[in-house]
């Protein structure tokens, strides 16, 4: 009986065969081309590699599922999606973006590593453990594999809300993950929640001339002080409530951060920073991560072409992202912005959403899973991972992880740091997809016996 | 011999057929079209009405000067300007903007009121006066008629300037004038000068992904910040020694806004107003105009398109006006500014300036020439006149003013509320273009005794 590793390089050749046939297959979410078909054939995928595959229809494109047995009751979900990011600007590409090629240890094609060759290396490490018992899977293995990812998932939450005996699992391998710089498997255990608010003021019915700036009541300086109003200078937010139910980091969460490489030296370089938010350096920069922000994500308001134009603006608004830590939830701290704006005497600001929000999502750092797949990293890429317990970031997982009963979730794929995903030239390494097939592989191996 | 009125209204004909020949000449400053023989015809215009012409070149287009002797040896300044507006949307015009029609009792041309309108009306009123005084005029008179005031007369201040000695006089009637909606002569005595500047801040080189809010600066908080450390709630601008210089109000000047037509349930209409500045209303509301003020015109940061972006943008900028009062100058309020900002801890925002900014000029109520205009008014119009000691905007009256020995300046024109100046279908009611012609004739007739 073949071993795993022995499996997987003995068939690369095939796999990347198959995710070229995959990535050959345009499925451009933003502008629905090629999405119906490519659907199809990630239903013949799922089928090829024994899976019993189920498609369910959703306002947007279907998601499909395949699902096998295994000898234990324990049920391991595989989160993926078959959509991409549009290819423009084409000229930048060396080959064309949905023709594959591969060049130097990599296949260049949009969506081979972002998600495509994330998902075919999972079929590939399905097919490896299978080889490796015999035939028999350790473990029950469901793929969930949907089609919008790139577009914000907007039906997603509510499909894993009605289907939750489908998707019932003890545990998640989600989308992303791979090695860092130093050649580790970095390991994310947790996102901040979110909620994005548009703030908008109208103080006239148009703009006044600003000769009349004593008189008119300007939606600019209006909006300004709202601003103001929600963050003080030591960027405490002053919302009531606000903190109430943020969670602090424990112990181990402080430790695990406390490993982390040092990305300082990085981000003032590639970001031009001079002084991070409040001086901030050190552990005290990655520590940070476990605060709820308010942020700024932009500014309208009155003139701002070339030179000067002399009005009192009549609207203004800012778009806003709250980052929520564990315990907080967009609900909650959008009711709070409205008492708060309500109260500082602000009722005529409007809140207008985007979605409705993201919970914070955390798998703890003593989860079995999650030492599973810190052990199996290790003895893939023969040195300790990178566990980032929080990152700051949001990510639609609590609304998989949330509904099935907070199960666990981890990362294990094919990326390194630079696959210039939705960017010309988008391509995984051989390598790199080697390793990750080894590394689901191994999750799936020991999953069962957890 | 004929008196003014009685010359005006044998010869209202022919001062329309030579507006419109002026008016049939494009002359748009700001695309440069028929400027140069604009400057020709007005050339030869006031050489026509037996004025003497100098033509001085400047950077932009030629200033003209047209020059008479008088009795007295006082001297009155008629500035205008012979450019206009481009004329788009064209089809919103009725007739073509470059082709004088007289119909319903007004001439509709690009131009028709501003400024050439104006500009004609005077010339008929020196001939009136002439006429009146058998061929011999009263005082000096001095028109000094620019090609640039459309596009901010960017060489004006300069001119003066550099030409105190040609353009000396001892009083000037100034661009506008002519009557309210209760058809009596509106009198502007002053305008607030005005320092228009934009504040630049970067926190970065690039926009960071709003994951890292934690981390990384915002340029967006920074400017709010900024911008909030310039007023507080109560409207008091909070730049050290910004008051100073700012001279009150006279009794006079008070009693004069007193005065003044409630424009206070228009402006609610017009512009759908709730609740003016620091909820002034009624007196408080006019006499605000003796306020400097401290106006955002608008403000640039981060992502500004559709649904919203998760970026804690690298760079802000927020456009500013100040309204001066007399005794401040842009110049001193400029130092202030950078002086606050460097203070507060904001040395890294930047301050880019438009232009010098403008003086702000005030004629006293109480000047003979003020006076003259008043009475006159009066007579032609049949009723008292509107008299604001004060106007809100700015204009670079001072820039003339200033450099000829703080001359009164006045205004007695051609317009009416509605004459649609800088858009289509801009016209002169004839009986407007009369009657501003026999009120700055009786200026022109009084001023040499003053």
């Amino acid at each position: 009986m073949t071993t795993i590793d022995e499996f997987l390089a003995a068939n690369l050749d095939h796999y990347i065969a198959e995710l070229s046939e995959l990535c050959a297959q345009k499925s451009i979410s933003a502008r629905n081309e090629g999405t119906a078909e490519c659907a199809e054939l990630v239903g013949r995928l799922l089928a090829r590699h024994g899976l019993s595959v189920e498609r369910f229809e959703t306002p947007g494109n279907p998601v499909l599922v395949g699902r096998a047995s295994g000898k234990s009751a324990r049920r391991l979900l595989c989160y993926n999606h078959y959509d991409v990011q549009p290819a423009e600007p084409l000229e930048l590409w060396t080959t064309p973006p949905f023709e594959p090629t591969v060049r130097d240890g990599a296949l260049y094609a949009r969506g081979a590593q972002d998600d495509k060759g994330e998902f075919v290396a999972r079929l590939a490490a399905l097919d490896a453990v299978r080889a490796a018992h015999g035939g028999e899977l350790p473990c029950h293995l469901l793929f969930v594999v949907e089609g919008e990812e790139e577009i914000g998932s907007p039906t997603m939450t509510q499909f894993v809300l009605d289907h939750r005996e489908v998707l019932a699992c003890d545990g998640s391998i989600w989308e992303g993950g791979g090695i860092g710089p130093d050649g580790a498997a970095e390991l994310v255990l947790g996102a901040r929640g979110i909620l994005v608010v548009e703030l908008s003021v109208q103080t006239m019915t148009r703009d006044a001339h600003s000769g009349g700036g004593h008189q008119f009541p300007s939606a600019a300086w209006r909006l300004v002080r709202v601003l103001s109003s929600l963050k003080d200078e030591n960027e405490r937010i002053r919302i009531q409530g606000f903190y109430d139910h943020a969670l602090p980091p424990s112990a181990l969460d402080l430790a695990l951060l406390d490993t982390l490489p040092d990305t300082e030296a990085m981000m003032r370089e590639v970001y031009g920073v001079k002084q991070f938010v409040l001086g901030r350096t050190g552990a005290a920069l990655e520590r940070a991560v476990f605060e709820p922000t308010c942020n700024i994500q932009g500014i309208t308001t009155g003139y701002q072409g070339a030179g000067d134009k002399t009005i009192v603006p009549a609207q203004a608004s800012a778009k806003l992202d709250f980052r929520l830590v564990p315990g907080m939830e967009p609900d909650d701290i959008l009711a709070k912005l409205r008492a708060h704006l309500d109260a500082a005497g602000f009722e005529d600001v409007d809140i207008h959403t985007f979605g409705g929000g993201m919970m914070p999502f955390k798998s703890s750092p003593d989860s079995p899973l999650v030492k599973l797949t810190i052990e199996t990293g290790r003895e893939v890429y023969g040195k300790p991972g990178v566990i980032a317990p929080m990152s700051g970031g949001s990510t639609p997982i609590y609304a998989f992880s949330g509904p099935l009963g907070g199960i666990p979730v981890v990362t294990a794929g094919v990326a390194y740091w630079d696959n210039r995903i939705h960017a010309p030239n988008e391509h995984v390494r051989l390598a790199d997809f080697l390793n990750g097939a080894r590394h689901v592989a191994r999750i799936m191996d020991g999953f069962g016996t957890l």
